[in-house]
């Protein structure tokens, strides 16, 4: 894409009430906009980072067995009301509207009741199980005060998977499967070595629930890490009989903060009781289905990739969620630039190019901010050189090769 | 895809107060799922068609030189009081939610203000234009009576284009290469030979505006088609005057109920004066940016595609839309069945296998129902006739062919 038909330009400053890093830089950046507070539109930059990161979620649901689908943001009261969580004292962030005629509807904040609602049409014998869909969609939450910028919105890109087993052992296994599949997102998106398999609180239904804990001084939880066994526990259930029960042992674990990025639970016959929902095994009696819930927060996975990612002059994006492979730079050599911006495309390389008439500094400026992983600047040095300058955005040096060894170089 | 894997069913009879047609239908094939009356979850097979028709749509607006981006669904008061369309006595179709501290919030029906609004942070100059900007995401409409099926939806996918122009004659130019764009959109969905470019009410900014719309029974509009001229009027604006102003005669009109399917808007300065959005000319003077906007329901047109392409055994999907190109249904030959699956798929025919020990009438009940392009039969009887049954869901006639001729005879 030319940089003349994207309409953001970056800025100096964010919004001076934006206190979080993540969104002050994706501002600066024109990655995303400030509509109120918890609440930003998605501008094309951070489109691109948001559908990388979305698809990379996809296909590791996929390889689980996934199947997507698309569930709805009004909500019903009486599917909420079957689990006693349609009302604002018991569920506190709750988007309420009404429809014309007065009835109540909710926004919603998660689909464990649409979604066991939904199954009740679907599911009937052992045979229909297990199923695993998933949605990627935006949902809402009245959150009192929402000041960790994209980390946690009002609305906001959300990945939920529910899985449908026939028992506990069908569920287990599966919950495994899930366990890899966060573990292999995180480390395609870059967060891996930061990541932590988490043990928290399993609520009433569950011994122990699981986060995954990005290692962060903007999180807003604190866990205690046993690097030797690569888990982590929560602050919330960290006492000594959680200790014991795990097998850790104070002395080795250290404590950080951390962003929770995903959770998953087994939700065991929590919400299938509620809503009826049954199968009949193999010798034709009534089960009840056994369900679990895997959840990833897609808009804030882009927040903590900004916060773990930057240096002074911007963003550093990982390859595989940056919004374009390779940034090139015309420094008043659109001609030139113009011939190999065509052929990286030809090439299926992602290309920024900035043909815009604005000084050099402007530029180089522009481009450590925005944070694309490879620079190419063609300039008139650069070609009496012998080609273009490359550089790396998590490097210091450049060099300079050959314009017909550009895709090797990047590929 | 298996279908073992896919979760959803085909039912014989839609929900008695599904009173349309595309959503009975829809419903019994398993593409969606009626939450309330206006609010329908995409299910798998939907979200597969849902995806082609945004991905055509995607396509012919980059061509225009459009951006996407994400816009919200949550709105604030301010945005919309600068042009009087927050009351809702002026706009009859808002949902309104508050914030925990009672501030309140709408749910994006349309976006010119908050687009219109952020735009005044990127444009200030000649250089900053033309800009064109689409988002496809989920609107809200709280409409009195939802009786459409997808067609008039409470919740639904829509793309909006919003084009900022330095004057009418730059307007103009995109304006009539929306025109293009949109009829290659409808071509490409397959509805090209039943939709008008039909002229319609301008409102107090332009003197027309341009709908586009679809024959069908089940519409909701009247308009007058010359067919020699291959435009429409909508009857609303269909008076002598217009009729003369358009050149048209009224013999030559014929009388047809059709669906809206996407609208044009030359939107003048109706935006852009009440935001302030202005942009320095060539000499340095003050100028109001010049907008249109390019709405296009995408959940209306899976409605409207089903609408027109249907038999009494089902759905009849166009290539081009369709969730799958092949239908392939293994009876009781799973092991030959499972072999052609997996040479179709590695050459990127996207193939629904029905795997499902059930009985064959059962499997092309569905199939047809369902309305894949290519329904191919792996049989006893096939196998021993040289190869698999291939038919198309359009056509009566089904004929042998070899199996290792399949790819040719699809693609």
């Amino acid at each position: 894409m030319k940089q003349s038909q994207l309409f953001t330009k970056t800025q100096k400053n964010a919004p001076k009430d934006e206190v979080s890093l993540n969104a002050q830089l994706l501002i600066r950046g024109g990655f995303i906009n400030k509509e109120m507070a918890g609440v930003y539109s998605i501008l094309p930059l951070g489109l691109r980072v948001i559908d990388k990161i979305s698809d990379i979620v996809r296909d590791e649901m996929n390889k689980t067995g996934g199947v997507e689908m698309q569930s709805t943001a009004l909500q019903k009261k009486e599917v909420w009301e079957k689990t006693n969580r349609w009302d604002d004292k018991i569920v506190d962030n709750w988007f309420k509207t009404t429809l014309k005629n007065g009835t109540e509807l909710g926004l919603g904040f998660t689909h464990e009741e649409p979604m066991s609602n939904l199954m009740t049409s679907f599911i009937s014998s052992y045979k229909d199980l297990p199923i695993y869909v998933y949605d990627i969609r935006t949902v809402f939450r009245n959150e009192a005060r929402a000041k960790s910028g994209i980390m946690r919105g009002r609305e906001f890109f959300w990945k939920a998977l529910y899985s449908f087993s026939k028992n506990k052992e069908e569920h287990d296994v599966y919950y495994e499967k899930a366990k890899i599949a966060y573990k292999n997102i995180f480390d395609r998106i870059g967060l891996g070595n930061k990541t932590f398999l988490t043990f928290a609180s399993g609520g009433t239904f569950s011994k122990y629930s699981h986060e995954f804990q990005t290692i962060s001084d903007s999180g807003e939880d604190i866990i205690y890490i046993d690097k030797e066994k690569n888990i982590a526990v929560n602050k919330e259930v960290c006492n000594d009989g959680v200790l014991k029960d795990l097998g850790l042992e104070k002395k080795n674990l250290i404590e950080k903060k951390a962003i929770e990025v995903g959770n998953i639970f087994s939700l065991s016959y929590k919400f299938s009781e509620p809503f009826h929902l049954k199968y009949r095994d193999e010798k034709g009696e009534e089960q009840f289905v056994y369900m679990g819930s895997y959840g990833l927060g897609i808009s804030r996975l882009m927040g903590t990739i900004t916060e773990i990612n930057n240096d002074e002059k911007g963003i550093v994006w990982p390859e595989a969620v940056a919004p374009f492979q390779v940034h090139l730079l015309s420094l008043s050599q659109n001609e030139e630039a113009q011939k190999i911006y065509i052929a990286l495309v030809k090439n299926s390389i992602e290309v920024l190019y900035d043909d815009r008439e604005i000084s050099a500094g402007e530029k180089f400026a522009d481009s450590d901010l925005i944070g694309i992983p490879y620079r190419i600047v063609v300039s008139k040095k650069s070609l009496e050189n012998g080609g273009v300058e490359i550089k790396k955005r998590n490097e210091k040096e450049s060099k300079i090769i050959k314009i017909e060894d550009i895709t090797k170089e990047i590929k």
